[in-house]
């Protein structure tokens, strides 16, 4: 690795991974499956209120100010010598799935708090402001939707609509806003970052596959989360006849078995499809289901190929429904993103950044949304990718990525940061 | 129809339908599926509780002496002239599925005491003793094993083994018998009964396809009940690769279509396949499941054909462990029952019962379990099934039979247990 040139900027690699570690023991548990101590964070939970005051104390010992928006998203101000200059925005979300790690979200976030703690022990300041944000409800696990406080910060989605959904007991996101404390007073529409850069692990295996430790991430594949409730007729699992059976969890996993088929298929491109919540009712050894119930989730580089797997499954289902008499399907789209392509600026920014840090990088689509595909809608936005070990597996605890691959994420990000907002 | 030939007996139908309807409003609920009023009343719970008392006071009501046996199995008995005779028992179930109607079970157990009534308000003695027997979970929905009550009575299973199982809360069987006040202090081994009759709803459409009231019943098919449990390896929805997946709720899809496939083949006799069970784990959208959970409900009229769909079913089971890497399953059995043939003496009791009272009758074998498999282990047995609504659909609010098919069947199980027990 080559010396950095002087412009480049390097933070504190071991402070920025006790803040990671620090944050993953709010909301902590004993994971069954894997032996490991995972992260269970979802949004808006007491966990991630917990976690939420945490990140802002680091903020304020940082010189942050702090204002949190009427949708719980948090943002952290650095001011710059410009009082006109628009605010170069980075950050990510802390929520997390119910068997996450430690750095799905949380490096973005703790990563611009690094930064900035960065840049105020070494007196630096920026023309442009910088602001750290923390999204919320990144993951969509608790409330159904996801990127939603980006994608209400972005004009997307509309304030009332988020605050209207409900998680499985009925409990409203407004109404868990106001019970954690984090229904904040400021205006959630954000006006015009100058740009937005997120830092976030790779959660796939293309970087370790190839041996990189930075990627520059080009955009975000296209995805589609569906629910589908079947509605079939309780029976009894000994006299009914199979001919006279309506049985949801049959339909249910023909639908499971289906959607595989398409991937395999080859015909959609580089479709990938996640059966990930199905349940079944009354869910009894010797009833056949009356109901079923689950997601599918699809995900697509391309929005032709991703329209004609969508078209393709409603055909599937529409056939599966009429082909079996008192066998009701519907299905109800709980969100929809296309394909959005980053600004090439930025990734230039980015790609200088790390070869001035001596490091390799690669660019790469990313397989996951993100907070930055809303951003983007505002403002110049492109993302680092930080390599994962073990096929770079997330939402799990097993999730993880070396110290050394982090501080190669956030030094880049550092470096762009100061770029983009302009050294004075 | 013709009159009644003198040895005969008629039940009063609307008092036997009072006692359907009274039962049926203890753990009653309105079904949002149906828009109907169903009954919940899982084995041991407070309803079940109520139900057992209910029935208690309409024993001693008949005059019947009542006594509880250590599985919580309820027999209330009238005496006959010779006090060295065996009893004839004659009873069912009143616990239920969770979304189940007003007859399964209660017929035969609340058709029993209206029996003795009747037999008291006509001053009628009966040489042998007539007991009425309440057995404790022949769902087996809370506790896992079906005809459990019965089974302990008759010896298959050890009073040990009942008490300890549990519930998906961790309750023990014997805790709930303690907690509800059923604990009782009888011998739960039955001393060999004269004979066993048992009156049912047939649960099934064969009895009105062929506009038959009163079905005789040959046998009980062979039931057999497994758990698998899949474990495979949760990922990120959108940047696991579909090679490198571990999909726990596909494999459980491939297992449900693939038992139905086995039976739409026809190489397994008349077999029925239902998986009622299934849960996946984390069951969240983004996330490839790490574990599925499912039961297998296999019914087959010919042993050796259901040996073979079990075997069949394990070769692919296995097959499907062996050919995807990171995917382990492991299958539990809950329940095997062998095919058991009644007893035809007793058959053809009751189907002259039936031609005394005008009523035509068929043989047919049952397709579901019934206590009656587990007391023919001790007694001469039969079963008399009575027709039901819409398809025979049982275990759902919709299940109905008529007041005249309950009549119908009742009556012609009082003359079967006056000829049995020996009017003197």
């Amino acid at each position: 690795m080559t010396s950095p040139t002087p412009d480049t900027i390097t933070v504190n690699g071991d402070r920025l991974w006790r803040s990671l570690m620090d944050l993953a023991e709010i909301g902590a548990y004993d994971d069954d499956r894997t032996g490991l101590r995972g992260v269970n964070r979802l949004a808006l939970t007491d966990a991630d209120a917990a976690g939420r005051r945490r990140v802002i104390g680091w903020m304020e010992e940082a010189g942050l100010t702090v204002r949190i928006d009427r949708m719980g998203n948090i943002y952290g101000r650095r001011e710059g010598t410009d009082p006109t200059a628009a605010p170069v925005l980075t950050g990510s979300h802390i929520d997390s799935v119910a068997t996450a790690g430690a750095f799905d979200g949380c490096l973005g976030v703790l990563g611009g708090i690094e930064v900035v703690r960065t840049l105020k022990e070494r007196g630096i300041s920026t023309r442009h402001p910088i602001e750290v944000g923390v999204f919320t409800e990144e993951e969509g696990v608790r409330f159904g939707t996801d990127m939603l406080g980006s994608a209400v910060a972005a004009g997307r989605l509309t304030l009332a609509y988020a605050h209207g959904l409900t998680d499985r007991d009925g409990l409203t996101l407004g109404g868990e806003l106001v019970r954690t404390g984090f229904a904040g007073p400021a205006r959630v529409r954000l006006d015009r970052p100058h740009a937005y850069v997120e830092c976030h692990i790779e959660q796939g295996p293309v970087l370790a596959e190839n041996d990189v430790p930075v990627g520059v991430v080009t955009g975000v594949q296209s995805i589609s989360w569906q629910e589908i409730t079947i509605n079939g007729r309780a029976a009894h699992a000994g006299t009914t006849p199979t001919h006279l059976r309506a049985d949801a969890a049959l339909a249910a996993a023909q639908i499971v078995v289906h959607v595989r088929s398409m991937v395999d298929s080859g015909a959609y491109g580089d479709l990938r499809a996640t059966v990930g919540h199905l349940t079944v009712h009354p869910d009894l050894t010797n009833i056949v289901p009356a109901r079923a119930e689950m997601t599918v989730d699809l995900r697509n580089p391309d929005d032709a190929h991703m329209a004609r797997a969508e078209q393709d499954l409603a055909a599937f289902l529409s056939d599966l429904e009429s082909g079996r008499p008192g066998l009701t399907l519907t299905s109800r789209r709980m969100a929809r993103t296309a394909h959005v392509p980053f600004d090439e600026e930025v990734q230039k920014v980015i790609a200088q950044a790390a070869d001035d840090h001596g490091l390799s990088h690669m660019s790469l689509l990313s397989g996951a949304g993100h907070d930055a595909q809303e951003i983007a809608a505002l403002c110049p936005t492109a993302m680092i990718f930080v390599r994962g070990e073990y096929d770079g597996i997330s939402h799990n605890p097993r999730e993880y990525s070396t110290p050394e691959a982090c501080t190669y994420g956030v030094n880049v990000l550092a470096t762009t940061l100061l770029r983009l907002a302009g050294q004075v």
